[in-house]
């Protein structure tokens, strides 16, 4: 936990913001797997941990606004749950540490929120993303699942301070990229023709939880890049492959890292990786240098665009005037999802407040009609404290390939004889995370090792 | 999966024993951690799992048994979908595999139970152990979680079934132990002072991930045993110290193992811990001994109980007749739990279904009151084809201890004066896991090293 006073300041600033009524916060439970004593690791909501800092099931908070107080709602353990579970530190003792006096027991939180709505006074809650929540909030608030209508103030005002990062989440930040560049490292080193994608994973994994961290995401370790949300691990690496690592460690915090490297299974990369990966670093190295406070991430995500379709011109998988091409959104043949997203104590931060509060604002509203586009997670103008990834690649994927092709979409931009040999390149995608800075960006972890001779001369020195 | 004939035979049978109506299955899906799209890793239901072994999250299922048809309720992927996780086989695919020929949309599932109401059929469903399906529930049936209803004869249908396994089954059981037994023995090699308990735990899960199988449940890797649901696992490891290792693998196909393994942290036992390890072994074996169809486990719980008594009295912590001391509860002051519990497709069989169902009958059910008794998952008579685990332990529980003295309760049976100096004892486990057999029953899963002698001299040859 940060001291009480950080969490105590946070939720004075955000009694400011929002101004009237009580703020409800729900915090998750430990979700049933097969049965209801059989659970998932417990992971805490970002909100709560934001306010609070506290990691225990089934609590909940109020800030009540009007009366200025702030009260925990959650039971202690029982005798017979301490013969079972062991002596542990009292919920009120956590209360404490988070700079608040009041717990009362779960059961009570139901008749404050009554007497609230009978005193007429807003009941503001954030969207619920897990059921258990939904079903709660439907209970406390005597309303159908169907009417659950969370605080648009309550959410913006969240969104507008997790959205800058203070020093100390920036610190914990780090502290999850430096397991990750590990994680990355590992990778590289143990990676060999013959095993398959989750012996990488495994082992990434097994480092990751030594250092007291946990996956920020469910890893992507494959060599078929170019399905992005690739949840299937078992194909084995051979000789030729290109193996796609994207995955980040959490601190015990709740803190994020995000990386992707990509890199060969043979030690070095066949000319054609070489040239599509010189692209994307290319596209990366670009729209990192174009970050700073007051641009648009839409506009750096177009910029990212625009030189990967110049490389891809240069090969001559596709043709035409670049600009032309990007604004006919030719390039999402190749690019099909967003340049990067806000990170912190969740790796898509806030994703759970929703993306048009985080990502956009109301003036520049998200595009959610444009294939490339409405994947884009973040495209408002950057503000000095935001963390956020850059993440361009180069997805060769089969089944969009035909679709286009069949419709001749675009053919004045893609060269489809030549796409044909390529059908099973795979992906390549490079990312880092960065802070945004008054003067521009810090690159926030350790440097990773990027360019294609640094992985080939480490992969050859150190693979096993 | 199991061939579409093994699926099939097991809805013809389950069709048969409750013999009118519609039964609703509902499949799992994937749990959010921390955002919508963020998931813990996928798991089906059981249930699901052994009538249809679809492993796909967000299906249904419905037997038709008035009209003797059975569907599939699920979507296939879109393009968008495919695109963005790839090529897929199908939910139709799936289906056929499990021997069903009809597959319809998500959304029908809800007309179908509409239409099956109208007509005045039974629903019948089993009890729903995560909110999403408590809500489904509810909106499939126009009623409230509140009055949700499972149904007590498919319950119990189900339970007939599921309880009485297959050679096919027991196959894959002991598969999760040759895994799981693997997971122990690593675990005996790698411990050693200085280690945190993590640093076995994690070890342990990427040797059972790289051999495909997961966790059938939250590892217990621990000096202090006798917190019995320890989920702490931070603690270092010492010289002197016992490690309780309480971990089994779930394979593939959703089967569990079950062991535990308790060993000196020094390469040797010290005299006392090898004294009531002894006890704990010989509570074991006469447990295990007296296994038979016909037999109620309640029995041989308490057997077990009066064998630890006698070890207990022999080394001075209890006094007394054995016999009496059981039955007033005391031996409940170091073996707080149940003697074992059944195991399949749930490392607790059928736990979701109710132990009242599963581990008890009609006539002689559960005990809930008595402490220790109202811990015993499995009361009932042992049948052929049962699997089980049989666990007995002794538990140093100083909290529990305090209570007790202070009330001197049982005091003709305990030696509370001696107690005192075993309080920082720790716990001691053994466990393995057995197919009840037409003539007594049958060890699962390899030998795994069991008596003091065989550990201490595993430990000297191979830990590092």
């Amino acid at each position: 936990m940060f001291s009480a006073h950080t969490y105590q300041s946070r939720r004075t600033e955000l009694q400011k913001q929002v101004s009237e009524g009580i703020l409800l916060f729900l915090g998750n439970i430990e979700n049933p797997i097969n049965f209801e004593h059989n659970v998932y690791p417990f992971r805490q909501d970002s909100t709560f941990l934001y306010y609070f800092g506290i990691q225990a099931p089934r609590i909940a908070a109020i800030i009540d606004i009007d009366q200025n107080k702030t009260i925990i709602f959650g039971d202690e353990l029982s005798i017979d749950a301490i013969v079972w579970m062991g002596q542990q530190e009292s919920l009120y003792e956590k209360s404490l540490k988070s700079g608040v006096q009041e717990t009362l027991p779960f059961q009570q939180l139901s008749s404050y929120v009554q007497q609230a709505q009978k005193g007429n006074r807003t009941v503001h809650y954030l969207p619920p993303y897990q059921a258990i929540n939904k079903l709660l909030l439907s209970e406390l608030l005597h309303i159908s699942i169907a009417s659950i209508t969370p605080s648009a103030p309550f959410i913006q005002a969240v969104v507008a301070q997790r959205s800058i990062k203070e020093v100390q989440e920036i610190n914990e930040i780090e502290k999850a990229l430096h397991v990750s560049a590990e994680m990355h490292l590992l990778a590289m080193r143990m990676a060999k023709p013959g095993m398959q994608e989750l012996h990488v994973a495994n082992a990434v994994q097994h480092y990751a939880y030594d250092q007291n961290c946990r996956f920020a995401y469910p890893p992507i370790v494959t060599v078929h890049g170019e399905i992005l949300h690739n949840a299937y691990q078992q194909h084995y690496l051979k000789q030729g492959d290109l193996l796609l690592n994207d995955s980040g460690a959490e601190t015990a915090m709740g803190y994020a890292g995000d990386l992707t490297r990509t890199f060969p299974v043979s030690l070095s990369f066949s000319a054609r990786q070489r040239d599509l990966y010189n692209i994307v670093l290319k596209a990366f190295e670009e729209a990192r240098d174009s970050m700073k406070p007051g641009v648009r991430f839409k506009d750096i995500h177009l910029l990212a665009a625009r030189h990967l379709v110049e490389g891809l011109i240069g090969v001559g998988l596709m043709k035409g005037n670049p600009e032309e091409a990007v604004q006919a959104h030719a390039h999402t043949l190749f690019f099909q999802c967003g340049l990067g997203h806000m990170m912190g104590l969740d790796v898509h931060d806030m994703e759970d407040l929703g993306e048009q509060y985080v990502g956009y604002t109301e003036d520049e509203p998200k595009d959610t009609h444009t294939f490339g586009l409405k994947s884009l997670r973040l495209g408002r103008k950057l503000e000095t404290g935001f963390v956020l990834t850059v993440e361009p690649g180069i997805y060769i994927i089969p089944e969009l390939i035909d679709i286009w092709k069949k419709e001749n979409k675009l053919s004045q931009f893609i060269n489809y004889d030549l796409l044909e040999t390529y059908r099973d390149f795979g992906g390549i995608r490079i990312e880092d995370n960065f802070l945004i800075t008054a003067d521009g960006f810090r690159l926030l972890g350790p440097e990773l090792i990027k360019s294609a001779k640094d992985i080939e001369n480490y992969r050859s020195n150190h693979a096993q």
